[in-house]
């Protein structure tokens, strides 16, 4: 293990969120925020100081590195940013608990959106603004952003890109890795862009706009009312709901289209597939929902902006939909674990792996009865092979079993059943609302330190797929060789 | 596709059905419940009638069969067996509703024991002794009961038994099938006559001791009282417990045992495993419980009770763990999933499964650290070939998938999510008991016609897991070749 680089590349984050942070700081500058400024800007400097010492006291004598190297940067750069990332909370005193600021910055980072806030209008505009930065650094993801913007020489970042990026396949769009990462990153910021200028032209505040859009594009669900987007007028909530829509989808197709290829990205089955789904569930979700709007319009707003915000595992809501019936319910708990598609910034399970392990169920079927055909899996015409097929089937066990890990840890919480197993639900698809005492109008404020530090960790291996947390944990990836 | 085999097999087991029903039918004539000798006697002539047309008409040119012709027969034997079964429900109008007598029956068959009756205390003996006995009857397999006491020349039987008994893997304990199937049935038969004497001795009536023995035995959970098994004292609460946890072991175990092969029992890793769950899960709820009875005892009682129940997939209660804290709750609703041993009558996922899945995983994790090492999965020091570990993780998402399409298709019940979502589980998982308003104490009485012919549906798939009905659904497999 080449320790040194992995705690070299830390440091260089940590220089990057030294950085990402002066914005907050201008936003809090901008509105006279004092206590803010200082907060962010003690932050920043604690951010610095632990980089450079870091930098410069591990500097690597080679830069070389492999996938486990890979793996344990990813998670202890998450930790870390997490970490400090959370000091303007505590410091400004706004959330004082460190298990509170920690699972908020948690969930901002890793774009859940759940919140320990009981009170979210009361909290100052830089670290609402903050909040929301988070999802749109997390988002894409913080080790691709570095590759992306600072200079580096390592010609092996392939193995801290999958590591960090979601899917069940990472590819490179072109062959040179900082290439891949810089396309990604200005089709993310062209997008936000576009969003943010959508929702003001619809008369949202400049301020609400920059929040909503980088809530959006990061798939993440942070905002600045109490009842989500629920105020705002049916055009503002018509741009967020096609947004979300549109963060979900993989990458590499607006790629596709920028180049022309348009054949290309419209033959993608998980696009058709994720589609599908998003209308059939609206279809469903509209229907049960219907008595209570009595209005065609409404009700189908309501359901799509729903079911998008579910499927891209961002979490606002127009609704309370904890108070919807059961068979919207039903449909949104199941989506919960469906999620967006892989190279997108969404959570959950991705729809590419839905799609693989309907097939490979379909193979085993056709193999159970003619036990000498010769049948392959097939996704996009291109044959899948087994490795990935045997790596989806068992990430699909251990995420169950994340879920449940999960669940009965936090089962010592006095709340109902209801709310423990959708809470579970959500962390781990960073989705964020769930249903009963977590629903969209509720919140995490009434869980204990420990179950917030548990949800904070269930997150985490969420999002950077369970894998990297997991290996990282042996003791024996850290050994000198 | 052998169809003539496969439907001369239905004629078969219906005529021992029909032979079957003669027991019941005497029950009923002990207790002077004419209405009821009434509609066991035409139930059994209905079936005689059906099985010997059967026979008759359709009698197979040649016996040579292949897994489709077991997948098939299985399917259609245990739907056949439920609809003759539910007829004395219906002619006596004790059931009148046929989707409802269908799904007890079926429940019955499939050891789930969950019932749609609201007042069970109101049925007559003979009805309650019959439902108990299709837990018995179903609990090893009907298809494995015909090859034990039925004369049969076909030598490729292996086919039928693969299709109908549980677990990963099924081998046969001696090299011919019946006489495999006649010791299996042996050791049940005297296992169960071992827990009569117990209850009986304990003071219990003969009717009851008779009827919970049966209910224990095929794991099923049907009992006489509203309350279960709460109002009967501890002893013989305990040998209910003991026997649950009994049932739930891998017979092959009590054969080796018989051979005196100790050793051979006792190095079996799944046993261990089993017992090991057990015993955890029981602490753990004991403990959540205990500030409830405020005395160790009952406490341990309580929690190794429902436990047990739970993990045999059998269903009784001595207490209403609905009402229970959610750490108890959350236990027991993991233990929804797990199941007993393969080669039991118990269902769920089975530990062996369980155990496979957790091994895998290690192995994948090795093989990502180190690519070129060689990792296999081993179980009781053997190696686990692959294709049963991809048997094994394809069939985890598709139960997975089984369980979400049941809880999707209820959802349109106005019961909540908690009930919904339990009784999918439950049903799939052959238990029985759920939350909320299928809880212990309560039932599935209100459910929609649609709603238990799901369930029904969801209860077959779940104990012939699931490969078998979904191969027969192929018009394909039907064709004469």
């Amino acid at each position: 293990m080449n320790r040194r680089m992995v705690f070299y590349t830390i440091g260089r984050i940590l220089n990057l969120e030294a950085g990402l942070l002066l914005i907050p700081l201008a936003v809090a500058v901008c509105y006279g925020e004092w206590t803010g400024v200082k907060a962010f800007a003690i932050s920043a400097l604690a951010a610095l100081a632990a980089g450079l010492a870091l930098c410069l006291l591990l500097k690597p004598k080679t830069k070389v590195i492999y996938a486990k190297e890979g793996f344990a940067t990813a998670t202890l750069v998450w930790i870390a940013v997490s970490l400090f990332g959370s000091l303007p909370f505590m410091i400004s005193g706004e959330i004082s608990n460190f298990f509170d600021a920690f699972f908020e910055t948690v969930s901002g980072f890793t774009t859940t959106g759940a919140s320990i806030l009981k009170d979210v209008e009361a909290m100052s505009r830089g670290m609402l603004f903050w909040r929301s930065f988070t999802h749109w650094i997390g988002g894409m993801g913080v080790l691709v952003l570095m590759m992306a913007i600072v200079p580096t020489d390592s010609g092996r970042s392939i193995h801290i890109m999958r590591a960090e990026m979601a899917g069940p396949v990472v590819g490179k769009l072109v062959p040179k890795i900082k290439e891949t990462a810089r396309i990604l990153y200005l089709i993310y910021f062209v997008l936000t862009v576009v969003e943010f200028v959508f929702l003001l032209f619809g008369g949202m505040p400049v301020y609400d706009s920059a929040v909503y859009s980088l809530g959006t594009a990061g798939t993440g669900g942070y905002g600045i009312k109490a009842d989500s987007v629920s105020s705002y007028s049916p055009y503002l909530q018509w741009v967020i709901a096609v947004f979300m829509i549109i963060f979900a989808i993989n990458f590499n197709l607006f790629y596709f289209v920028l180049l022309g290829r348009f054949k290309t990205a419209l033959k993608n089955a998980e696009l058709w597939c994720y589609l599908g789904i998003t209308a059939a569930a609206t279809g469903i979700v509209a229907f049960s929902i219907y008595p209570l709007y009595n209005n065609f319009g409404d009700s189908v707003r309501h359901s799509l902006f729903q079911v998008s915000s579910i499927m891209s595992t961002t979490g606002y809501s127009t609704a309370d939909f904890n108070l919807w019936p059961s068979l919207a319910k039903g449909v949104l708990f199941i989506l919960l674990f469906v999620g967006g598609c892989a190279g997108s910034t969404a959570g959950g399970l991705k729809i590419s792996r839905v799609l693989i392990i309907f097939k490979m169920i379909q193979r085993d079927i056709r193999k159970m009865l003619h036990p000498h055909a010769v049948a392959s899996v097939r996704i996009d015409g291109k044959p899948v092979d087994n490795s990935t097929l045997h790596r989806v089937s068992t990430y699909f066990t251990l995420y169950s079993l994340l879920i449940a890990a999960t669940f009965l840890l936090i089962s010592f919480e006095p709340f109902d059943f209801e709310t423990n197993l959708t809470a579970a639900v959500t962390c781990v698809n960073n989705v964020g609302p769930g249903f009963g005492a977590v629903g969209p109008m509720g919140g995490y404020g009434d869980y204990s330190d420990f179950s917030t530090f548990v949800l904070s960790l269930a997150m985490l291996l969420g999002r950077l797929e369970i894998y990297p947390m997991l290996l990282s944990l042996d003791p024996k990836i850290w050994l000198k060789k």
